[in-house]
């Protein structure tokens, strides 16, 4: 039997999230005017200790898009990580959603955008020329591409600069609660309160079927979200199965229980593979070096990844990751 | 306790579909890669008598979009009914997804478009003309936002004007079923055989939970759907989940016997209101001219539908409408 | 020799724009950094007695379509009339500049706009939901597509209901001169004063080459015009040219005293066509019903003009139309 | 006096365009419905012995987006060189155009892209992955951004790979005449013959005043851009004007001997500036390393160019650049 470590974003759905969806299963009102729907705003306050408002999508890529779509116009631009999701796997989606907005990329270790690189650009920028497409928002990723974390203070150096800058500050969330959880925070330190607009919150790959949540933590952007997500074909009409869903991870704490879980994988896996780290594991990814032969013969004995380059791995574990598999791998590649 | 007669769009999820989906909770590949996904062409081929090709969507306003964006460019044209769901409903989802293509209307009775309509407008309209708009494809809708239902030959007769002049043909077929239990005709019969390109294959109103199908019958159309999919953020990451519902719709005839059901349950209701009837009831929709006080009192007893116009009211069964709640319907209505 | 009354925009260029032109052709800053570029706004804020903002472009379908795009968001609508230009005859330009906002359609006598039906138009629809395109703007064309003049009154009326329901006001003015020469007011009256945020003001149809205007008296809206017209390539490198085409025809009056000059030889037509006017004359348009014979008959004359519809003929006038050319017309028609 | 070389876009208009400006004032049919508009593509297919399609624009970027927007889907991408004018300069047109089509940028000596680059480019994506932009077409400079030509030899093998590829060729020809001029050959040598698809054909820099010409040399490219035209608003009512303007370059061979007399004056300057040649000059470009000191020191001697970086200068010349004004540049570097 394969022990698949490709991508969380397959993994199973949690019994709990079954349970909600079933419940959800009685007449309610059409789109988002179910009563399931109705408590999103409330659950989501809870959490970040502060009103938000709290939009639920089909994938991530919708919600990073949509969100993006509220803060740059056509003519502007969003100041990212060359390895951001959004400018490397999404087909162009942010240029479909923003009507031709720019990715404005920039360089940096782990994936991570510094605050220094971002400040560097913008004094580089002339506000004022129509020739050059001029930023308006910032997107980073939390946990990133390569599975490193933003710090609360690295977070909110950048929202310092975004709002002095007059820029909007959108996390891509996919992996933010194994951000969470390994930082050990509270989730506003890391979003709301270190100056994050909206966050893509991600519920599919901790668990969830088919829901994500867009958390605005200002209102006028939700406000026109709702509109582009209509208009995005976004705005399912049994949206309650995608409320319940949110609801199951949110209200008992599940977002963070089980990315503890995949955290605690990650790190059975990493113990046998320090020396082969690429990054620094902080969260469900690992980043191996493993040559060619290495990785054939861990396919050989079961086991389930991706190529990262000619010469690594990547490893993602989920919520459902089983403990023993995670140690057979560790064991295969210190054996190797 | 609330007889919801409001929409078929916020039905419940038929066991069956449960059964599927549940039974999808295995990993697989993400996106399309998952066996599931790859059952879907072979299962609408069958159905269809015809190869074709088929992708799952969220929403019925996806289908219906991303099926017209490969249809017509943004400078081009799709002629449609001025009560299209496309136009009216949609908040400009066709816009959003053609990049400005315009919605060209035309009128006709039971929100039907008429082959000698179409005929006329093509024969208006200068193809050479910079100036003007030009149409490259057409769309209708079966069963109509009216409720009513083309027959093959009608269908015919637009698919031959469709391909004579150059267009495109797209049927928006949320009620695809109920329209063809209705007509009891092969399906490919109203669809590929009489000229349709890309059919919005409803199964979200018909007992499904939140999966459509866009079904191509010209491969290359569907080639260039793919990438348009993704970014739109519709090619969800555990896809399997949506064809594992679309599948459980298809493989055991169970659209068609939803679909009768649903249409049953809106000849029980016309029963009692013949002399009130504004449509010819051909599917599960009723249009029925109701005053004011005749509705408060429908609702006093626990009936839910929408006005229709000052005078009129829209009724609409589903899959699991009680017998019992249509009968008493049809008495409150006759008793008026 | 032909005597073309097809269309003003056909028409000569003015000597004196010819002369703006020629004393533009030394060395000065590219784009609009130049001195006469840098003078446009002063000029114009004196025509209309108010700090405003010009911008060449150009073409009128430029001018309408970055003033829409400044007023409404992609998934917004504008409101017009049936007949306007921007929806009748750009190709779909609107969809493009806008990113495929909504053109809402409305009837009215002599292709105007009444407020009474705005009124009723904004009263019919639900401003908070999602499904339905919202509107952002109203967008009127004076003199209109038949040749009518709003009065200042009836602008106003429009702009009042338009600042109610939080929309802004864009006039198409492609013959802006022909209308204030026609109401003799001061053309602040029929614009700014009456509620228009932007105005196309037109130059081409009036003695220009190839520059029109828009005219912000907002503001915010021109800043954002700015870079949608270099985005849109409109942002000409050589912009002295335009500026000196503006400046020619407004700092001489030239702008009236050219129209002027339409009208009278469109009076003058009119004078042996009084029984067979469509519409009255406010301006250099005539509609006349003319059956295919008699339109046959004067062409037979060396007379040129477009039919207009199945009876009838439209007849435009320039500001180089000959005196002589005019009256024999008239005394054509009148013994027709 | 000033002695300008901050770029050619600002030079004058050549005594020759306006003459065929001024005999272009009679009147004729609107947008290209003219006389002059209809010799444009016999004149075009004379110059390049082929058969073609022009259409005259008022804008390089315009002329640029609009060939761009025929040859990729929105979904779709353009490889190009990172210093490329489409993407340093264009305040995001090509996502305006193409309705977000994405620039994939490759580096390259001299801003050129080699089609080593290509090449590796193309092998290192997987043509059949929807979540990542696929390449529609390759858009290259001649002359590039920093003044190199590329020669017949270079174009052919990027022609090569384009086709192999299923890509099409566009080339940004703003300054198209300094390299053929610079090369002595003919233009389909390094355009048409070399596997370009469409040509942005440069006038303006080259003394003209608002017109540039995009030459598809592919019927059914040119046949969309036509509506593409109109609904950017480029679609000129007077474009007799801008037919004007090209053919006065292209009858009289004037578009060769302005190059030439530009490319002279560089070569001028070029002979006082050897050994701070940063590119060789192939054109009417120079950028050469001055400190700001020395660059303050030509300041102060009334010479007009633009920095180039920290430690640079780019000085352009144009048809009308003076002799002695170059002499003079030229001596005050050698002096330095």
């Amino acid at each position: 039997m394969a022990m698949l470590f490709l991508s969380d974003n397959a993994a199973g759905v949690h019994p709990a999230v079954w349970c909600a969806m079933q419940a959800a299963d009685t007449p309610d009102a059409p789109y988002d005017g179910d009563g399931l729907s109705a408590r999103l705003d409330a659950a989501f306050a809870e959490a970040f200790g502060r009103p938000c408002t709290a939009l639920w999508v089909a994938s991530g890529t919708a919600a990073n898009c949509l969100a993006l779509a509220t803060m740059v116009p056509p003519h502007g631009g969003v100041i990212c990580h060359r390895e951001a999701h959004i400018e490397t796997n999404e087909c162009g989606a942010p240029g479909f959603y923003t009507h031709g907005a720019k990715l404005m990329l920039e360089d940096g270790e782990g994936a991570m955008l510094a605050a220094e690189t971002l400040a560097d650009r913008l004094s580089r920028i002339d506000r004022a020329d129509v020739h050059h497409v001029q930023p308006h928002a910032v997107s980073i990723t939390q946990a990133t591409e390569l599975g490193r974390v933003y710090r609360p203070e690295q977070v909110a150096a950048i929202g310092g600069l975004a709002r002095e800058n007059g820029l909007r500050l959108h996390m891509d969330g996919a992996r933010f609660a194994n951000a969470v959880a390994f930082l050990d925070c509270s989730p506003a330190a890391v979003s709301c309160d270190a100056g994050v607009d909206a966050l893509s919150f991600g519920c599919v790959k901790n668990g969830g079927m088919g829901a994500e949540a867009i958390v605005f933590f200002d209102q006028g952007l939700a406000d026109v979200a709702r509109y582009r997500r209509k208009r995005a074909g976004h705005l399912q009409s049994k949206g309650r199965f995608l409320a319940a869903q949110l609801l199951a991870m949110l209200e008992d704490g599940l977002w963070l229980e089980n990315a503890r879980q995949a955290n605690a994988a990650a790190e059975m896996i990493a113990a046998g593979a320090r020396d082969r780290l690429q990054q620094a594991v902080e969260g469900n990814q690992l980043f191996l070096s493993l040559g060619e032969d290495e990785r054939a013969a861990l396919r050989a004995q079961g086991f389930g990844f991706y190529d990262w380059g000619d010469d690594g791995a990547r490893i993602v574990t989920a919520w459902d990751s089983r403990p023993e598999d995670c140690a057979a791998l560790a064991k295969a590649i210190a054996r190797l």
